[in-house]
């Protein structure tokens, strides 16, 4: 039905807003200049206004138009994937504003692992959007795999900045902030992560939420 | 309908798993034993396989039963609000694992704050659902503010943990343990504030998830 399609673009348009939230939280961060956040917050707006949005219509259409089956699986996923990407705005958030007070305090090092963490997660959005809009299962698997790379760079930031601030323990603000940023951009990731099981269990019908063996 | 009830004593019974979990992760790290911890396991394995069986049951009364208007809001909130529960099983998982490691570690300070957190994160869960089951409007609203005595704790232990790595520099490993695992307690009460939040669209047909003035 034309719905679902208006549906799915809005899914499409909420998830291009998050990517470039997470790019600007991140942007803010490595060039230090606290004008990139002034796109974060605009961003914001417009996610909460879309997820209100978007859950009013799968909430409509599943009144008006009683979907049976797979049309009905659509919309119980979309009204948890609509969560999820509320979420990694939110997220994106408490990054820019990590960021932000990180601007007002000696740079620490140059980070490379940050930056990363944030394009694999900014890839797996649209990834994992992608996937559920198109019925991929091979595209929301790479999603997965990637949810892996976020996990080892997230260790990496951990234990070189325990590292940094035991060394020079005047840094250890700038040091549990940047821990924070990083464990942020995992959870953006575990969301990006969420929408592709969803996708996986729409097209499938596999359950892959708790049995990665399955995924094989 | 009888099944709605069914599916609320789940979500009723999901709950008590996350309020033990979060009790007994927090218990690992004060008692400091490891033994506490395998009731995290066990209740994660049982909240894992709810988690699938509410998704199942609701799914299905949305297919079978063609529900309108009230209990249609009912279902696709006990989606959310499943979600949200699995969730929070995970952040108590997170929260034992970071226990575990800092068990090894010399002791840093009496905790007080953390525990605390974890009382009201506890409380917070079993409040937002007896409100969702309820249809209590004004329970649920307690919820929302003990969010804001959540987030005055987690500031408290940020600074604190802070000043003591500072004067302390060896206890920075489990300082930022201690920190993360405020972090995820914070998380657990802002997963119990949406499931408040959700009670309150069902109830009062208002949404107050993005205009907390609404509250008032």
């Amino acid at each position: 039905m034309q719905e679902l399609e208006e549906l799915q673009q809005k899914l499409l348009a909420m998830g291009s807003l998050v990517e470039s939230s997470i790019h600007a939280s991140v942007l803010t961060l490595v060039e230090r200049r606290a004008r990139h956040a002034e796109v974060v917050w605009r961003n914001e707006e417009h996610i909460n206004h879309s997820e209100i949005e978007v859950d009013d219509l799968a909430t409509q259409l599943l009144a008006l138009q009683q979907p049976m089956a797979r049309d009905l699986r659509f919309l119980t996923a979309t009204i948890k994937i609509n969560t999820d990407l509320e979420r990694m705005g939110d997220l994106a958030v408490n990054i820019v504003q990590r960021a932000l007070a990180l601007i007002d305090l000696p740079e620490v090092k140059p980070l490379i692992d940050i930056p990363n963490m944030a394009r694999l997660a900014e890839e797996m959005v649209r990834k994992s959007l992608d996937a559920f809009v198109n019925r991929d299962a091979d595209l929301a698997r790479t999603v997965l795999l990637s949810d892996d790379s976020v996990d080892r760079l997230r260790t990496s930031v951990y234990r070189e900045l325990i590292d940094l601030m035991q060394q020079n323990p005047p840094i250890i603000p700038q040091g549990v902030d940047l821990i924070l940023i990083s464990r942020h951009l995992e959870r953006i990731a575990d969301h990006a992560t969420n929408v592709a099981e969803d996708t996986l269990f729409l097209v499938k019908g596999i359950d892959v939420r708790h049995h990665a063996e399955a995924m094989s």
